[in-house]
């Protein structure tokens, strides 16, 4: 006979160093899922897991309780393979808007659940909602249909996959238990999990714009997501990159959008291109689609050189109601009524680019939000004239303020104040790719 | 200008490793006290705490901060000097029934609030309540008024001293966030505090019928509460005494109390009698009417050999309500129905008597209770008629159970087939006590 499960009892152990049961595990997501388990319980268990962490077998069984606390989508019926990209969060990450048609147009099944902007992190959601009428919101059946159809659909996530994984994130987010490797390695793949992709390529970021701020934690935390795969039966590879200085040039949601729509058009930021060759080079392979990455990336070239990547993405847009005037014609995007430079106090190399300062700044202009569902101003933002490793002149433009206020405009310029350092001295451009696991 | 504070900030610093401010800990335990702060952040914040600990000027502020969540207790107008005894819970513990008449019989005055029995650990209200009419639940003016008359009352703890305490206390309970030394000692020691007195002997006991499991943790929770009362104002020193064995003969409420009254009658265990002349030295040291230990246990000794403690005993009983036709005549307290020996199954020499098992085989008898609040039968439990070093033959009873329930009774016995080790060679007795801070 076994004695009944007693949360105070799997607190303890967790407390007392020792791994937890899968069945240990899983009565406390369920019944904090299903409301059976209080708040302050699951608070003391999560601050547990802080300090003693969980081994590769308890990570595996946390995510996949969390995954199956609501449906798991299958897929299989809209196509054999489905692939699916995720970002751990930078500045003037438009990725997924290049990666995922680029991907789809070489004819692999992309079903993408994607988030909004949140702190100084943007959200792909809010930037394809730069384009008027563009649909975020789709119903389970719509987000099949529209991956039957199309090939590609990114929707919010609001099919409410992984239940247990939202509460547990929100109770995660105001007891200070959010700086976990296994804590965030099981939110992100619990979702991806249940939103039925089979090959998975990940996007770790580190450095000052994002959360992770060391490349030990971010290697650790792209290691435990890759082995949460292995454990669950998903293909999942990991790009680690450098988030010092914001990818691409243009930072806020109609400006990043009009950069993808110029990547997907041939004219593209350099380190722009090579994430998202690197990342859709991965997901080729995984799909058995490549077997080396050089196959991989004369693919996706020949697919942005033929203007397949841009039309999957129109088709992707237009299927979600989205303005294809808008698209392309850009310049119809959301427009600031302010854009005024930034100059370069000097003569010098640029050495540093301050990514989470950048961010703030576009934060000070109203382009994110500090509170999930506040509005957002989609055409502010900044668009950077230099990056690191460039020679710049005293009194250039560093970079382009689009504003819609002069009061948040000045906030905005005391911010950058700091963002920048420029040297005499030459400076080397930094690696973007840091590492593939 | 300060920013305001945020709770998730202090449980991230306390996460973290930092030392929280006097503010910031006041800030946790007065908006928890009044509701505006949530369990599931004191819940985190609790097990953070217990995971990096508290250094001596924090413990304090957490203990001053919950003492003055409510009334502090000033009977200086009652008496100039009020002392007080706190134990950590043993088994067979009635040294507050004797310790507290001895002690105001020397001229000094105890108000003491003091608990109920819970899992292993006698309560000495539940002791004191088997005297028929003896009211454990006083009014502060009932209190006050007693202390003032008799000078010695011991009440419940229900007073409302240090409701942050309670309220945190509760909390822990279910967190796991109970063996903390840093939250255990500031939990005592609020309380006490809260009540008034001037000077504390405490008893930390450690070994199987403790919560203290091992000399170096009762060391550290000993001396952690001494500096408390440096910081509180307050004289605060400590014994350490063993409880590998239950003290005294007796484990159950009546029969321990009428061990009480034996003991101040002349005719108590040796063990008892030391350890209630090493804490009522203390105070009376404390209180400056003693200059070395062995003045002051001359001066107990001459009150208890001249009747004074038991004369103070029975006026404090009598004032609370007690029938002092019982306390004469302890025969006439609750009786169990069934009284059997427990035999020796072999000679030899006591070596272990584990005091944990002979609390469980009590609680199995129905003596204390797994759940506050719970009935309790005031009659039973074990009288003990041997202790370890003692020679025992084959066939002699090493205690008698005192029952109520023969079902019960079988469930004790089988408890208590675990409880005795008994071996040919020679033991020595084992030190009592094991240190004093």
């Amino acid at each position: 006979m076994t004695e009944p499960l007693r949360v105070v009892d799997i607190i303890l152990k967790k407390k007392a160093g020792f791994p937890l049961s899968a069945e240990e595990i899983d009565f406390i997501v369920q019944g904090y899922s299903r409301d059976q388990i209080p708040d302050y319980q699951v608070a003391a268990w999560l601050m547990a897991t802080c300090w003693r962490g969980m081994d590769d077998r308890e990570i595996a069984d946390l995510t996949l309780s969390m995954a199956h606390s609501g449906e798991i989508l299958n897929l299989h019926d809209v196509a054999p393979i489905i692939v699916d990209k995720h970002s751990t969060g930078g500045v003037g990450d438009k990725t997924s808007l290049v990666l995922t048609p680029l991907v789809a147009s070489s004819g692999l099944t992309v079903a993408k659940m994607s988030g909004r902007s949140l702190g100084f992190s943007g959200g792909t959601m809010d930037k394809l909602e730069s384009v008027p009428g563009f649909r975020a919101e789709l119903s389970l059946q719509e987000f099949r249909d529209a991956a039957r159809r199309v090939g590609l659909v990114i929707t919010a996530q609001s099919l409410e996959l992984a239940p247990a994984d939202k509460k547990i994130y929100a109770l995660r987010d105001v007891t200070a238990t959010v700086d976990s490797i296994p804590l965030i390695a099981s939110s992100v793949m619990s979702k991806k999990i249940a939103a039925g992709s089979d090959c998975i390529a990940l996007d770790v970021k580190v450095g000052r714009g994002a959360f992770m701020p060391t490349l030990d934690l971010a290697l650790l935390l792209a290691n435990t997501m890759v082995r949460i795969g292995e454990r669950a039966g998903r293909k999942v590879r990991a790009i680690i990159s450098s988030m010092e200085q914001p990818l691409g040039h243009a930072v806020g949601n109609a400006l990043e959008l009009a950069e993808a729509v110029r990547t997907l058009q041939g004219e593209g930021p350099k380190d722009l291109l090579e994430l998202c060759f690197a990342l859709g080079g991965l997901l080729l392979q995984m799909a058995g689609r490549a077997d080396t990455p050089e196959q991989a990336r004369t693919i996706l070239q020949q697919q942005l050189a033929s203007g397949a990547a841009w039309e999957k993405f129109r088709a992707f847009v237009a299927n979600q109601g989205g303005s294809l005037d808008v698209l392309d014609h850009p310049e119809r995007l959301p427009t600031a009524t302010i854009v005024e430079p930034f100059l370069s106090p000097q003569d010098g190399y640029l050495a540093h680019l301050d990514a989470r300062q950048i961010a703030q700044a576009c934060m000070a202009l109203g382009a994110g939000r500090t509170k999930t569902n506040a509005p957002i101003d989609h055409a502010v933002g900044v668009v950077l004239h230099a990056k690191v490793g460039e020679a710049v002149r005293k009194g250039q433009a560093l970079l382009s303020l689009h504003a819609n206020d002069s009061t948040r405009l000045e906030q905005a310029r005391d911010i950058l104040g700091q963002a920048f350092q420029i040297q005499p001295e030459p400076v080397a451009v930094p690696p973007l790719i840091l590492g593939v696991v």
